[in-house]
């Protein structure tokens, strides 16, 4: 089952794919993903049924998006979680890193990222989202997946040039081992990721998502991003470094997990055949209109749009 | 006037302090600040009037505090924003840096903060917050006020063990400057904060928002860290590098700002007289109680449980 939120004159809802073409509307008291999220399996299932079966059928082409949980109450971003990152890697954690993704950052497919010159470079990242169904900390590893209720589509827009920006180099303040009250400088490096991640309109999300039963592997996707039809990643999930289930029992060992979360597993990383990597296209410079695809969940598409 | 919210046996009620010792309960419509930040100004001061001349009256010492917004849209931290930073910082920005942390770290007065062995060392970080009222994007500086609804407390706990663990020395990759398709690596750090900011109750918050109308100057105010009744930290928020109107206006030319964000304004740093920094604090090892008390404000405290 592929579900979405869309926007209409009377607010906002919930909707069902019935085909390539068309998605049935669900009653007005679905207007979110997370309405669902918080309700039995069996009854937002039934509704959907019921809204394929009977309920207003309106034209994919005409849907105005949303993004389909509008208001995660956290957004989970994986870093550097592709089996290609490591040849880079001087040194690092061997556990999943992570960061916060604000909410305000969201829009839905078609909706423009807007950039502006103060951002430097900005480039996108295709990712896998996952949507937490049902909550939970320290989730075993064989649990993990029964947590998932679907599966969609994260654009994890990223400045560069404002992540190296915000990183500090400088003398971090640690316990001096000899001395219960004195401190000692240590030598670090710190960044901070909430403009370079975080800028209005840097998380495109959706629009569908496919339910986690619809997805036999999540591990075997192939994801691709384009900039103006032009091939620029051609991955697979399978590259990622650490598993859904990894990263959820990992995550929730530390963060709980919420109905309506989010997490992003980490960008796709392989270039196309033509070369290129998504870090050669500066959305600041070159606008145009930015394509994830991920196999059995669908197209994101949003136009780039200068300020 | 002062405000917080708490949990009673029906569900969460905002209150507003009419004594040192005791506080009235506003409506049932009034269960989180955020419904306060929702309406019109001149109606919820009236419900709080009306609450302090006739409402149900409870004693401060017997509340179970919560969050005062408990699910603020974002919590935006200033990273190193204080004035002796600089002397340490080698290299960085010349604006404020920020990070998110997600709303599930959240905690209210007096609930404990959970540390396990394996977050490694843990130490408080005490810190001015304001919440936000009226939202906004591109907010100009002599506007920023006129935005912020009130001021409590944050302890932004922290783990520097993971903060470390969390880091890359890695080669990332940019774009080439003399082909548009090529890339080159640039030998680069960065450090990924959602575990060693945002681990679940490293954001004990509250208990009171001293509305901003009777805060004359936020930048003028004494905020001192105790740990098991020794002073750790003794300072001044006119210590703070970047003011409250430059945060608000600069963070919102990225990020726009939404009722009842919060933005906690960076650590306190100045040790008391007798020696010591919040990072000889390790919360993992000595446990205790920390806490964090503003002039004008009030004093969050909260018990450390070993898990």
């Amino acid at each position: 089952m592929k579900l979405g939120t869309i926007e209409r004159p009377d607010g906002a809802r919930v909707v069902v794919a019935v085909s390539d073409d068309h998605v049935a509307l669900l009653p007005s008291g679905y207007s979110d993903l997370a309405d669902m999220l918080g309700g039995p399996e069996a009854e937002w299932r039934r509704a959907a049924e019921v809204a394929v079966s009977s309920g207003e059928r309106l034209r994919t082409a005409d849907l105005s998006w949303l993004p389909p949980v509008r208001r995660p109450p956290k957004i989970l971003c994986v870093a550097l979680n592709n089996s290609a990152n490591p040849d880079r890697i001087l040194s690092g954690p061997d556990t999943p890193a992570m960061f916060v993704k604000p909410s305000s950052s969201l829009i839905g497919h078609g909706k423009p990222i807007i950039v502006k010159d103060k951002y430097g470079r900005v480039h996108p990242e295709p990712e896998l989202a996952v949507i937490i169904g049902t909550g939970g900390a320290d989730i075993p590893l064989e649990d993990a997946l029964g947590h998932v209720f679907g599966y969609t589509i994260i654009n994890d827009i990223t400045s560069p040039t404002m992540r190296d920006h915000d990183t500090f180099h400088y003398r971090a303040i640690h316990p001096d081992p000899d001395n219960p009250d004195g401190v000692r400088h240590v030598e670090s490096w710190v960044s901070y990721p909430a403009r370079y991640k975080g800028a209005d309109t840097f998380g495109p999300l959706g629009p569908w998502v496919t339910t986690a039963d619809a997805i036999a592997d999540p591990h075997a996707l192939r994801i691709t991003c384009t900039h103006d039809d032009r091939l620029v990643t051609d991955d697979n999930t399978a590259n990622l470094r650490f598993s859904v289930s990894e990263i959820i029992s990992f995550a929730s060992g530390y963060l709980t997990l919420e109905p309506g979360d989010v997490i992003a597993m980490g960008t796709a990383l392989k270039s196309s055949a033509k070369g290129g990597a998504v870090q050669n296209v500066d959305l600041t410079r070159l606008g145009g209109t930015i394509e994830v695809s991920i196999e059995q969940i669908g197209v994101l598409s949003n136009p780039v749009e200068h300020r």
